[in-house]
């Protein structure tokens, strides 16, 4: 059986070789991984088949072996992933904060990598070339747990990825995967806080519990939450219909799809008007609170039901919405308060000082004025692709890309200096 | 008994209050917390004789009754320490990274606070005070568990601090101490992942390692790490033997104090020869290592003893130091990386090569380039008060002070902006 103490403390060892890379030679790495998952392709493809095979036997839901399948276009996707890192800006050896104290140390911090990067992932097997080629395009090695279902798709790329490493003369314990599946596994990566610096669920929120609750390493908790759109009197109906339905209904099944629309008293009548054919033509089942349902139902909106204090909870995921009418903004960010609004929520107002109140109470990750919950994305933020998104407020909030898989070293120099 | 649940929901409350504060608010606070504190003079230090009566009937080491002790000196610090902070600059609000994307969302990140500080404590008593200075001035709330010994004290100096709240007007649960001093409370207390953002542990090892191992909350690991410094062949000696005396007696019981002193094998005679008459005037007890041990018995150095293995390993904390001969740059960074150097390591040198190969590998939160260890400090580096040292890499490292109490709040404005 696989000893991950021993593999972890051999990816800390490779660490301290891809700490020192150059860009170039990280760029370089990235290239060739790419050239080696192409020149693997019929491997991994044939894998694949083989772990979905095994899904569909087991009878998995059908929305797990969609994500389990590498169909063409997908695996193109991973190369073009892999070769998109390598053209983001390094983040290593930025060098920031520069000062002279009153004593004479000249203080400077340095982006460094933060190290070993644990990644612990379900069935998606893009994962493992994704998460691999940001962890090396800033500096640090990874060690790589995924999901059982995707096992053999795993191991055909990891192999590609590690003939890339051998090619470069890079440690290939650079990329470390951890074959064994079970449970206890998991257990045992999450004590290695020897070796590594960081922990990184890929998965929902029964995944980032567990990690949060067993973890002796850091982890970045996030990727769900409930996503509220609060629509302010003063909104501008027209432009906020086709917001709410991009937010609900451009990839309902992202963590930044809204799941609740809070509407303003004065608004609820006209918004609901205007909403009800847009959400009847994408089908939207709508779990109305308050006076909205008596409103919806009066428009004969065909995908009703009557909503229930649990579903300010829920994270849809899905067609699904809650619409549930508020007094003002006050209600509103109290509702967002009450109902762990940490990751993506939205005003559309056109009032100042509402926008204002809303913006410092919403605590949310990603706060939007008048845009759509949707953007919380490290492509659209400009940072590039992303690892997760951060819903703790320690050391990355939001999405989480290269940046933040680097922390910062104090270099102080002096001419012999002595505190005195 | 106290529910500690209750009270950190209680806390998060309140932190809703402290995080909309304006900075004259926070100040206006913390000057009130000050004049409290004098007000409550004779009751605190009534209150610490009778913990230190108790830890003296209880035989408590005398260390330990000297951190409990609460001397007139240490009272008016305290004070003058919570002045201080009020006088830093605010970290809250501070926008920064603005830019529009492609897509006409603009995005700008805003300063914010963490929200409720959990702080596990031990003898000190002046940490309630500290803490609550720094924690209020970021806008956060704090929950506060101090050490059994100090419990009179903490009580006292909670008493005072309440008044202040009230006085002005804020929820006092802004300052939660937790009566109860069982270690079951702490237990409780690192389970609090739905009220508290961040631990901070104030204390030993022992007590670093326990929060790490069962917290579900982040926890900011740190104040202990032992500190190297390496003599390269190129270091000016005469200005080499004062700066190592300063690191290792200017504090022997500060964890940023000389642990291991590496000398390159060229300097080993002559730095040890100019080394032995001052270190000896200050009883500094040598663990020499290899042929330093043959050098150090010709010089007679009267506090010598052959050092062991394990001594790598230990942060001495007192008049100790292990002196060990390296072969060279190389070999001086791999004792580092064997030896779990985290915190404060330095190189005495004066070739750039081999500088940026010890500051490159050095691994530590601040390296030195020719300046004692002793200057990692919030004070020092310019920052004012400290929370805590983190030695660990996510969100602080070296110094935590008031701007690592915060974290950022992504702030994203469009015209009612879809994702395309």
């Amino acid at each position: 059986m696989e000893n991950i103490a021993e593999l972890c403390r051999k990816a800390q060892t490779a660490s301290r070789q891809t700490a020192l890379l150059s860009t170039a030679q990280k760029n370089k790495l990235l290239a060739e991984m790419a050239v080696k998952l192409n020149a693997h392709r019929a491997d991994i493809m044939e894998a694949n088949a083989t772990d979905v095979k095994a899904a569909q036997d087991k009878g998995l839901a059908a929305a797990l072996i969609d994500r389990l399948t590498l169909t063409s276009a997908r695996f193109a996707e991973m190369v073009a992933g892999v070769e998109q890192v390598a053209a983001l800006p390094d983040p290593v050896g930025r060098s920031y904060d520069g000062r002279i104290t009153p004593y004479g140390l000249n203080i400077v911090k340095y982006r460094v990598p933060l190290g070993v990067i644990g990644v612990i992932y379900e069935a998606r097997p893009n994962v493992t070339a994704d998460i691999a080629a940001l962890c090396l395009k800033s500096g640090n090695a990874c060690v790589l747990r995924g999901g059982k279902e995707a096992i053999c798709t795993n191991l055909a790329i990891y192999q590609a990825l590690r003939e890339a490493l051998l090619k470069q003369g890079i440690d290939p314990a650079a990329i470390t995967f951890i074959k064994r599946t079970d449970r206890e596994s998991v257990e045992e990566l999450l004590k290695q806080d020897a070796y590594l610096d960081v922990i990184v669920p890929r998965g929902g929120e029964a995944l980032h519990r567990f990690c949060q609750q067993h973890s002796a390493i850091p982890v970045i908790v996030g990727g769900f939450g409930v996503s509220h759109i609060y629509a302010a009197p003063s909104a501008d109906i027209a432009k906020a219909v086709p917001l709410i339905i991009n937010a609900k209904v451009q990839k309902p099944a992202a963590c930044n799809a809204l799941d609740t629309l809070l509407i303003a008293t004065p608004l609820l009548e006209p918004l609901c008007t205007r909403l009800a054919a847009p959400l009847a033509k994408h089908q939207v089942k709508v779990h109305a609170h308050g006076r909205c349902f008596d409103v919806l139902q009066q428009l004969h909106y065909p995908y009703l039901c009557a909503g229930v204090a649990e579903d300010f909870d829920t994270e849809w995921l899905s067609l699904t919405l809650n619409i549930a009418p508020v007094a003002n903004v006050q209600q509103a960010a109290a509702h967002l308060q009450a109902h762990h609004a940490q990751h993506s929520d939205a005003i559309l107002s056109n009032d100042l000082a509402e926008i204002d109140f809303f913006v410092r109470r919403a605590g949310s990750a990603c706060v939007y004025v008048n845009a759509s919950t949707r953007f919380t994305d490290g492509g659209q933020f400009g940072l590039g692709a992303e690892v997760a998104i951060s819903t703790q407020k320690l050391h990355a909030r939001g999405p989480m890309a290269l940046e933040e898989l680097t922390t910062y070293q104090y270099v102080c120099r002096g001419d012999y200096l002595c505190r005195s």
